[in-house]
């Protein structure tokens, strides 16, 4: 039995993962980030994680290993969140602390990067060693897995494909820079330019089927109205599945996974949204037709990803 | 002993090189391949091979290897050039053709693959295990070395940084994308750039160091005249390093090397603009001061990286 952990903006989930990548219990508890110190968090979280165990009757040696999957930039060898903006840590020695509290073997990944390792092992991309997954959220996590393992570079930093520049001089990104993927690809993205464009066009399906409120614009809707062949939402998600092809080709023309796996919500769309990516990525890969092209499919774990990636980290 | 084999468009070279990664001797034949078939030139090749190994009086059975850099797209596990635009190959199968020919373990890799490996061997990346290389020539080619070995993903088709978009709906490349890295970061691109903005300031010190031979501007002519402030040459260059440190900042932000290497005829320029870009790369990359920004340097072997790299693949 091992334990993965995936720390969000609002909540902390803590699952006990079976060896055959099955949740076999899972508690959760809020992240607290605005009120709490990252101390008192992950105190919180070693608290968690001991009840995780004692409710389902597994002593602290019989659990092969916890791993931690956290937003933002970590250093997986140093055990160190470097920085987190969503849970606004900067340089917590996260595995120090709880090894104060638990004696297992830790590990710590980038949230994106477990989930990205939890498909490969239990998921869309299972038995598959070389992946990589978008996660299309507010933003656009992305991890890679190559070799059966999460790729990163010697350096720290991690892998970043959202922040990829896809247009110079582009829509400004919380990251400092113009123009990256994430402008383009990511949920809120295609939300933004959703409501844009509803606005523009007051009699599309987008404002009848949200009752005419712009902010009940979702990726549900879009798509609804897109497959009614509503003018407005057949411009936006065109330009949304372009710019997101556009993405996934840069990747491919980089890495050649085996796959490409799509999470977040606008993965709900499922076949609908991979076919048409299908077909405009063949055209913008290198080499085209003599390479070898990648299926894109859709995450099979969900929001569980990263939680079964973590309990499998080393 | 072993030899490295570099196949350009108009020249294929063959160096004898030493354990210690210098080139012993050099011979050079033209590639012909507008009149000659593959098969002629791949035999040309043999014999120039086994003349190389004669003349420095090397047994084959001494030569521990003979590696192939070629252009375009390579299949390394089956001997096979799948695709080269420069020389008009299409699937052929060079290293079974040579092994008819020589006795000799013979390997095969991307011609920048090969020069990148060659610079983490024995020039501007030596002793480092992770680097990229973008030789900035008629294209942008690109090799990327992780853990001592050249980064090559599971599916065919290579690791092609140079044909990642940078600008949507952007400039149209000759591999059928809009907006590749290439159509912005090439010495062909800075040329281009220079021409178009040389004929809207005839005043321009490009035209006088060019003697108002608009296809004698140069990249030497270029920053020559940026130099002396020259206000049409400072927003030729100033554009060019900004784009080409866009396509250096999506890079870390995916591998996070240990260095970046530049190599192709704009390189000549060294400090002057490696100092220039590695200002730029700081503030675009990932987590800016808080993850670990590799240095940009210049290629230290120059037009003989391919060859050394080559001699050494496995």
């Amino acid at each position: 039995m091992r334990v993965g952990i995936d720390i969000g903006g609002m909540t902390i989930k803590a699952g006990l993962v079976d060896d055959r990548y099955q949740i076999v219990d899972k508690k959760t508890i809020k992240t607290n980030s605005e009120t709490e110190s990252a101390e008192q968090i992950i105190q919180r979280m070693a608290a968690l994680i001991k009840e995780l165990l004692k409710e389902n009757h597994v002593e602290e040696e019989k659990c092969e290993s916890v791993g931690i999957a956290c937003p933002g930039t970590v250093d997986p060898a140093q055990g160190t969140v470097v920085y987190s903006n969503n849970i606004r840590w900067e340089n917590v020695p996260i595995l120090a602390w709880l090894k104060e509290q638990l004696d297992i073997p830790m590990y710590l990944a980038n949230d994106a990067d477990a989930a990205a390792l939890g498909e490969t092992l239990g998921g869309a991309a299972k038995g598959r060693k070389n992946a990589i997954l978008l996660t299309l959220g507010t933003g656009v996590g992305g991890g890679v897995i190559m070799d059966g393992r999460i790729f990163l570079g010697p350096l720290r930093g991690g892998c970043e494909p959202g922040h990829m520049v896809i247009e110079r001089n582009g829509r400004l990104c919380s990251c400092g820079r113009r123009g990256c993927l994430e402008m383009y690809a990511s949920a809120s993205a295609l939300m933004k330019s959703a409501r844009e464009k509803a606005e523009k066009y007051p009699g599309s399906q987008m404002n009848i089927l949200s009752g005419n409120k712009p902010e009940a614009i979702d990726g549900r809707i879009i798509f609804e109205a897109e497959k009614q062949k509503d003018e407005a939402a057949v411009q936006v998600v065109s330009e949304y599945e372009k710019d997101l092809a556009t993405g996934i080709a840069n990747l491919i023309n980089i890495f050649r996974p085996e796959v490409v796996i799509l999470g977040g919500g606008v993965s709900a769309q499922k076949n609908y949204l991979t076919d048409q990516l299908q077909k405009l990525v063949v055209k913008e890969c290198f080499g085209g037709e003599l390479g070898e092209i990648p299926p894109i499919v859709t995450s099979e774990l969900g929001n569980d990803a990263g939680m079964i990636g973590a309990a499998f980290l080393d």
